[in-house]
């Protein structure tokens, strides 16, 4: 692991670090923001996983998540979004398949399945190599993300109950065999039976999880992607039936950019800190 | 001018708009945020100076500052740093001349003094337009910047201590006369008389200036232009003789990243909205 940046911020620090991942056989690179509170001893950590198209950088510039993960003494562990480096056939052809958008999947499908292992990856191989290498208490872990990164955040918590304290999500897709980019991605990295693909959508997970803690979602009501690729309603009915509680929270006007995403993030590490720090 | 992007943004707006410049003749872009409280009237309004390399954009996204200002009900007006899609002789060579590089002063060599008049732009032509076409308070204004902004601030504030009734800066040029960014750049610009700089170098105008309000500056300690391009004791040592109550707070490791000024921009809006609130 080598360290590509060290920024000084909100009295802790913000780093970007490089390494080769086993899983997706290839280099990576993840930002890790620290707390001052690290400096005293183990803190939890909560990962945010991107959306399409991003890379770790986007949210670690722009969510301006890290003051309040100074309050709360959280830190903050930022993924990339796909493999890098590998150039396969097709891989950077779209915005929304391949390169940047690996939907937190472990790909079964040829030609995505000897390095599209993103689930592996954000949920086992990137916790244990940080765990191991900084002042992290993992026994504290709590996970949220953006759009593909809030289906990310949801699928990691329903399948791993045990593993994650905490959830939350800004316009996630809830439901992505049922909406045009998750049927695209599953259809490519899982293959066409889309009975293999309950294991990554959050709202057929819920019938089945034994997550019982909050959630919290938050969602513009002018975001433009919310009723062809979001329709968190989906994820509502089924976390009703399932007894899950979840909390859609409908904020006027907003759409899907950072600007909503830093508007509702105090909101959003507030809850994971009640659930890490308590 | 007309409008390019309108995002939700704690519960205010920010706004990018397109306009003509008489001023630099040329087609400008500038990024408006207005809090929550403009819906019911004119607010007061800080402008952001950016620093070198950047255009509205870097300050908006990464810097933070709309929360602040919805929160004391302060609007924030980003200009670009230089005239922009003219191409004059060697206009992009160098990152710290011409495009992206304006250094806020009104070119008096050529061939620059067609164009290259951001400070009658920042400080006129720029506050008439966004006066006339949103709900801004112009009697209560104040500003701030970064860098070459923090410089370009200064000299705004001392030049027009009427016009402004606040100022900070963050890792600000203090002493563009002293220094290779600003011999270079005024060298350039005004041409190789050392007498036409005073008129924008803060260290010079601060013995002339009726400017007597607080300043603020912050500066990290770990900035790699600290020594070199910075060298905010030039600014302490004339204001103090002067009689002009400044206070520079050196942050312990920041450096000159977005990450510094992200960390401090609650107490520099703090700082303005003492000015103008009150």
């Amino acid at each position: 692991m080598e360290r590509l940046k060290r920024h000084v911020c909100f009295g802790g620090v913000q780093e970007v670090h490089r390494h080769r991942s086993a899983v997706l056989g290839c280099a990576m690179e993840f930002a890790l923001y620290l707390p001052p509170q690290a400096a005293r001893g183990p803190v939890p950590l909560v990962t945010y996983l991107s959306g399409l198209t991003c890379t770790w950088e986007n949210a670690t510039t722009k969510a301006g998540a890290q003051r309040y993960a100074a309050e709360h003494g959280l830190a903050l562990l930022f993924p990339d979004t796909s493999p890098r480096g590998l150039d396969l056939p097709g891989e950077h052809e779209r915005y929304d398949f391949g390169s940047g958008a690996g939907f937190y999947v472990d790909a079964t499908a040829e030609p995505w399945s000897a390095n599209y292992r993103m689930f592996s990856y954000v949920t086992e191989e990137l916790p244990a190599l940080v765990g191991g290498a900084f002042p992290l208490d993992m026994a504290r872990q709590g996970i949220m993300g953006h759009s593909m990164g809030g289906h990310g955040a949801l699928v990691s918590a329903f399948r791993h109950p045990d593993r994650y304290r905490s959830v939350s999500a800004f316009s996630p897709i809830v439901a992505p065999s049922q909406v045009p980019w998750g049927r695209n991605a599953f259809t490519g990295y899982l293959g066409p039976d889309e009975a293999a693909w309950a294991a990554y959508d959050a709202t057929a997970l819920a019938a089945s999880t034994a997550w019982r803690k909050p959630v919290l979602v938050d969602q513009g009501t002018g975001d433009e992607f919310l009723a062809g690729q979001l329709r968190p309603e989906l994820l509502e009915a089924a976390c009703a039936t399932a007894g899950i509680p979840l909390t859609v929270r409908r904020q006027d006007g907003y759409d899907h950019s950072y600007y909503f995403i830093a508007s509702f993030m105090g909101d959003h590490l507030a809850h994971h800190a009640a659930a890490l720090r308590g």
